[in-house]
């Protein structure tokens, strides 16, 4: 669907307090899926391709003027007097502009971009509806102000359900705030809605209901899935949305031709990439920036972020790959193997109790059991170059920077400081020191001890 | 709310076979979250503060002795011959006392503490109720006792399901067995019940019914969570009550200001503190005895006990704190690193693959990678401390007793066995023995090798 | 339930492309509780000791044959043209065979034993029918072939979803596809199907309308799960068997005394084996091959294949045990480390950051910290041995093949390379270098540095 040229302004109302969240973080910046939920909706809004886009913000607006960057203007609500009063904020930043405004908000993160689109097409279809309201028919509706509304789309009236009738009531048809409205009308509109209310707000549901009593349309359109128009208020309402997502990608994921043997256990970000025969075990986290491409195997209990692992690689049970970690084909990382910022070559391997950071390790290398490479001097953080099929043996310690040559072997126990030449054995180890009988008169000792303490 | 002041004795039922349990552990010592069950309502009593608990016991009552040491008295119950007869035994221990009765049963842990109070409350009600009984409304009342009674809540009749009419399985009110009785009732009540029924036992149920025909108004008052008198019989049902509490628990988390990216996989203990704005990763489990403060980010796949964590700590994931683990402000521990009876200083951090036992790390230090405090000697635990920013290069094994200077530095592989100044390098290495070609030599020999051994 | 004496064969259809999987993998082969779900479904069938088993492949079959091995004959399909033609391709294979067929699908694993034999049960009751149709009665039958059906089980009518009328549809009775027939009867009526219909194929349920028109009874009969006949098509459908699997598994672990804390976290594979007082802790995954005993714990996040816990054992959080693993009484492992193809001996431990590989570990040995069996040179695995009571130091590197005499002990941090023999010493350490003021020096260096690149 490709939209009509008409030109595009978002606004997203941002300015709540968000006092049921008790957090210090925006609540528009909370995250589900590893993204704050602010992103997720300009992202679907960035589909449509708008010209401005206007965040109205309050309180801890500098977490979100930090946040946005140059991406939004942001409009300053202060004090906060209501919807509509929030809105009209956005009046400076749309100067100049003339065309379609959809107001959106921040903390309803999911509407889909067409629903987007459908509002949009609707505001220009025949009869040029003055608003277009996005209207949703919960399970249980009895909180949400009504539309009331005729059964071709055209509202007949916009009711708080504080002020409905129990006729008005039944109907099921609730609002969600979301609206579309030509540039010119709608701060025409809003300079009418007056404050005589309990609350002394501005609401911007009012704009429909002075339009139509001006005798101009306005209408509703239903969307089929009144979760994409749930708000997140609250701790539990985040989960809530964050379980939503996981489940959809999860199904989606199997239809892409994923196992999940425990699909409620696995946990993606919003970009994970996934290939076809991949298997994922349970109890696995992936952060951001993860893509996985075909028959890669993902064992149990591990954790994944800014990682990318090609085809046929195997990791875990107890993998935990960094941002920067890149397993070449065929490669595998076992258990309580950390990688960062790291290569592992073709068909190497890092099986067991490993630190990779800052590595480049060759094709078909070894990485012995508890290697670590020593890359930080607490200041700052050096390399290690591993070559193609060097044989790293256990314990061992690689003081970066350092090189191991192709074909070369360090002994088990060493800690390797100097580079290591191809095809050479690096050996740093201790005198072998035995005191035999030793360990008996210490076993004698120690028995004699503890025996005198309890007596 | 405060209690009347009438002095309270609480009677425990614990005298079961516990047979579907299937286990050599008593039935009320299964833990939920990670206390007995027992404990759950010893607790909620001991907000009555009553002046006697006897815990009535049979089979297995050393268990029950060894826990419950000198905080209450036992009953014995040998042989088992029906509720009636096991409240009977506690007359001994209740000699002397006067006051209110509270009957009690050990697998049925979760009753609140605001139900036992409002039952006693009801006892002390105008009508002077002989008795009170806790009545309860389940989805499917098929198999409970039922409660006939007036809507007054005056208590007809008690009847067991079996000796039910349709009428009055008809009733949905149910029997809990949890009681209110005036000492000076009940062992009067009781002396009358007799064991004229199938299985030849003494019901306390019958209590009811005696004091009914003698013309005394019995009460019944109904919990509104039909939950909270659920027994506990079966693993199965353990498992649901522990799934009930975590699932509770966590809610209240949210609601505090915890962000739980996945509630169903993060498990509570009993007495877990969380401060606001904690982000709790999927998969994490809390042992008894952890306190977290604000702004603590826990990642995916940590597991704490008896751990302190101060503002802004950041742990796992794969952290695993143990008894003692004191983190102070702003520290970091990474990925399979343990922590046990240790205090991390204030922004000190061991990220990686590292034990740190019987230790104390001064702010600002720096642990590397494959770190372990070795504080055993086979026979006894030494202590490691480490100085305020001091650097400990990775892979090394620090020796306690053993101290580290605050600045000093612990080469990388260094097994570190006496005490290092401040602002001094310790270095324990051997010396870099180097074999050039050996490597190459080496992986001839072997191919060669394997290659007989196929051939 | 014994069998009737009669000889049976089996003939599993898995000639399907398994299209909706997107997998290079056999439909059949994907694997529930670690197994492929033909495995399930002939260890069902070995129950009733079939003569013959025949697996009719197509698409993929020679995965069936390398899978399969000689313990089925393999009819090939080839084009595929219905599922009657399908079993028809099974004529040649049971060239001699006078007896029972048992017709199954191999992507219908789960039909249980005793489904089977009432199957073979009704084929021989004294209406002896011709077919005995497998029919179930799902929640939304809307999709499937009907089964219409006289009260005593007749069939009246097989008929497809597509050609029924609204009052056939009516009926909620479903045709499984899985069939028993009396081979003499089964090619004759195989080869009077005919493919007069729109997809142009044989289709198997037509042989009961076929016999039904021929004035021979079929039968049907029902089955009370309608979860054993669910076929699995999708990645999705096998998430939600493997659920329904472990679902069962963890019911029965609980009635058979194990306390799974959070049953919905714990994965058991198709063969696992649990004693009584077992407790399992949230997030336990059991790959094939695992046999716990009595009194063991098993601590949450631990990873077990093909091991063997004898009473008493504790193991994790963070345990990761391998095939051959075998942990003898009261021995215990604790977090991040790996075991396999290991003994520990009576009353063992290694409890932090290890991994034991092809070694033996005598009764009461200490296995400290960071300890790394070094059983691999690149080309060979070597055992390690350790002698009862030894006491290995933390971080040290055990290189195999090495034997640790009992009562021996090895210093923190050392490479052994050569053997220890008993209530010996051995100590492999370099020397203590000391630089007074050197990190103090390095610290004003490294900062000047920093500061400069900042500058």
């Amino acid at each position: 669907m490709t939209l009509a040229s008409n030109p595009l302004a978002i606004v997203v109302l941002a300015a709540g307090k968000g006092t049921r969240m008790k957090s210090d973080l925006h609540k528009v910046l909370h995250p589900v899926a590893g993204r704050p939920m602010l992103e997720h909706l300009l992202a679907s809004a960035a589909q449509l391709a708008p010209e401005r886009q206007v965040v109205v913000a309050g309180h801890g607006r500098e977490q979100l003027e930090k946040a946005l960057g140059s991406r939004a203007t942001i409009a300053v609500q202060e004090p906060q007097l209501g919807t509509g009063h929030a809105v009209q904020q956005a009046e400076g930043a749309l100067a100049g502009f003339d065309g379609d405004v959809l107001i959106l908000y921040g903390d309803v993160p999911f509407v889909r971009e067409e629903t987007m689109r459908a509002m949009i097409a609707r505001l220009h279809a025949e009869d040029a509806p003055a608003v277009v309201v996005l209207g949703f028919q919960p399970e249980d509706p009895l909180q949400y102000g009504r539309v009331l509304a005729h059964d071709d789309g055209r509202i007949a009236m916009m009711v708080e359900y504080k002020d409905a009738t129990e006729e008005q009531r039944a109907c099921r048809l609730c609002n969600s705030g979301l609206m579309a409205v030509k540039s010119a009308d709608l701060f025409d509109l809003l300079a009418k809605v007056g404050n005589e209310n309990a609350q002394g707000e501005y609401y911007l549901v009012d704009i429909v209901n002075i339009a139509t009593l001006e005798g101009r349309a306005c209408a509703v359109i239903v969307t089929d899935d009144p979760d994409e128009v749930g708000g997140i208020n609250s701790r539990g309402e985040l989960a809530e949305a964050e379980g939503r997502w996981q489940k959809a990608r999860r199904v989606q994921a199997m239809a892409d031709g994923v196992t999940l043997i425990a699909p409620e256990t696995v946990f993606f970000a919003w970009d994970t990439k996934l290939g076809r025969d991949v298997t994922v075990e349970p109890n696995v986290v992936f952060g951001p920036g993860v893509s996985v491409a075909d028959n890669v195997v993902i064992h149990a209990f591990s954790h994944l972020e800014g990682a990318t692992l090609e085809s046929s690689v195997a990791i875990g049970p107890y993998a935990r790959l960094r941002p920067g970690a890149v397993l070449k084909a065929g490669s595998k990382i076992g258990n309580f193997v950390e990688m960062k910022n790291a290569v592992l070559g073709e068909g190497a391997k890092a099986n067991h109790l490993t630190y990779l950071g800052d590595a480049v390790v060759g094709a078909g290398a070894n990485i012995g059991a508890g290697t670590i490479t020593c890359n930080y001097d607490g200041y700052f953080k050096h390399k290690t170059v591993i070559g193609e099929r060097a044989f790293i043996g256990s314990n061992s310690a690689l003081v970066a920077p350092v090189k191991i040559g192709a074909d070369a072997i360090v002994a088990a126990g060493s800690a390797v400081t100097r580079d290591v030449a191809d095809g050479e054995l690096r050996l740093v180890r201790g005198e072998q020191l035995v005191k035999p009988g030793w360990a008996d008169r210490f076993h004698d000792a120690m028995k004699k001890k503890k025996a005198e303490l309890k007596g």
